[in-house]
């Protein structure tokens, strides 16, 4: 379910860049400092029948931005990706979601660092897993928390 | 410039899988142990103007598949992609091209070892260059060449 106050952050997820929102990837539940996401098999299979690596990232890739808008004050910061590592453990023959979580603890200390310096880094690890509950990739990866200038328009919101 | 005997693998690189076609990517140059591809940045712009992180992914993780093509025996042979990382490094603000290579020693190499042990996995580490030259994001992957065994049907032919 999708908390009413963050069905603009969904929808924006989803629709704003057009290379996502062509792979049908659907945020399946949002509310604070937590996401689950679903990436459909249609519209994603390689040319074995199962999900294309490309999918596959993009699904991963996805959990930094909407984590954000779940955690973090879009007002204040934005983030970038710095680096992701997909490792792919069993074929996906399914839809297959992926969960993304962050506790307030946690979301503090990284925009106080980021209120601090300017910036901030912020790690996850990630599951994806199939319809079966199976890991079918893992996905780890470091996001940047960075301050928004005075003055520059925020394109996140 | 691709050479007429690598046309077909070209084609099918692109072609064969949806996620991969709608990007745009396009094979520029092929022939033996060597490819080269363009990803445009129509198509694949992010909300703030720059290449969205996951089709720069796409580039990287066709590398693999290409240079099976360009330097494998496709009729005894197969891969698979194992792990994936990209290092954003600076936003793409053009095309974005990259360039894979491998010698014939080494092709001989891991074919030689897949064709002993069933299995062998090779690495690939690249440059997603823009326009200019500039290095956007460092691409680093394993795959693995698998032998097709007896009776079944080599899906990339």
């Amino acid at each position: 379910m999708i908390e009413e106050r963050f069905q603009l952050i969904a929808d924006l997820a989803v629709n704003s860049i057009e290379a996502i929102r062509r792979t049908g990837i659907q945020v399946v539940a949002l509310r604070e400092g937590y996401a689950k996401m679903l990436m459909p098999l249609q519209g994603n299979v390689n040319h074995v029948g199962m999900m294309y690596a490309g999918s596959l990232f993009t699904l991963g890739e996805f959990s930094g931005g909407i984590i954000y808008g779940a955690a973090f004050n879009v007002e204040k910061f934005y983030p970038i990706v710095k680096e992701v590592t997909i490792r792919f453990s069993r074929p996906a023959l399914t839809d297959v979601t992926l969960e993304v979580a962050m506790t307030p603890d946690e979301a503090r200390r990284i925009q106080d660092a980021c209120d601090r310096d300017g910036k901030c880094n912020f790690a996850l690890s990630l599951e994806i897993k199939d319809a079966a509950g199976e890991v079918a990739a893992l996905v780890t990866g470091t996001w940047q928390l960075r301050k928004i200038p005075e003055g520059m328009a925020n394109p996140f919101k």
